[in-house]
């Protein structure tokens, strides 16, 4: 039935996947779309998405929640406008965000400074019970995506995109 | 103004550009996010598409609908079903783009085979018209990815996840 993968197959070289996936029937030429990086990013990320979504059921978390727990969790007492500096998310997006987790008694929001405006965000216990174990399905997937890529470019691609 | 960016940013070692992004004000910690590929990828292909979608503005042609009208250009006459294969789209989702591509005259489906349910994909001479002026500004919108990533990043980013 896997026929043409062995076991171990993030040890196979990048190119004998590729041949198999980019033309998926006929030698379907891809034109212009094969110079845009953004084209493949976005593949990429669709299957992260669809991985990580999966993985994540047990805890419900989505790939933004998730972002938010680690660096709330990271940064206790941090404020909205910091998380969403630093996760580059829309203010009202994030709001609507922190206000689900909030709702499932996950994070908690501290009114701070002179005029009580500034909220000072912090995982509740129970939000620190549940990041462990998202962390730990997290790590899962992320092994996952490592295995299809391969150890190298896995670690290539990080150092590349992290400082974007 | 542009004091710590000289001219020539795309010669700019990576690492200078990434202190600069990566903790907008304060030096708040990633955590486990640093190690998770997934979220670097996001943030890249956010910027992706914004800059994609503004750059096509003149033709009013969206990331998806760019992919779809390169491939019809470059492979004419063939089906929905290989179209969805090659990109990746769902084919409900795919169905409904072709239907707007359709609508703005730019693509036309001929019924083939033997009981005529294959679609035929082809570009109208309009839709070629319009191809045209888009991979001139798509070309564009790359040079930029291409300035922010520096072009050696960027051509091993390419090799890399276009095997994905």
């Amino acid at each position: 039935m896997t026929g043409t993968r062995r076991a171990g197959t993030q040890s196979l070289p990048f190119r004998s996947v590729a041949a198999k996936r980019r033309s998926p029937r006929l030698a379907i030429s891809l034109d212009a779309l094969d110079s845009h990086l953004g084209y493949f990013i976005r593949r990429v990320q669709i299957w992260v998405f669809q991985d990580f979504i999966r993985t994540m059921k047990p805890v419900d978390i989505r790939p933004a929640q998730f972002s938010a727990l680690v660096v709330i969790g990271a940064n206790p007492g941090l404020s909205q406008a910091e998380l969403a500096a630093t996760l580059a998310i829309e203010r009202a997006r994030l709001a609507r965000l922190l206000h689900r987790l909030q709702a499932r008694n996950l994070i908690r929001r501290l009114q701070s400074g002179d005029d009580g405006r500034r909220h000072a965000l912090q995982l509740t216990p129970q939000g620190r019970t549940l990041l462990a174990r998202a962390k730990t399905l997290a790590a899962r997937h992320e092994r996952r995506l490592i295995e299809k890529l391969g150890a190298a470019p896995h670690e290539m691609l990080l150092q590349a995109l992290r400082d974007f």
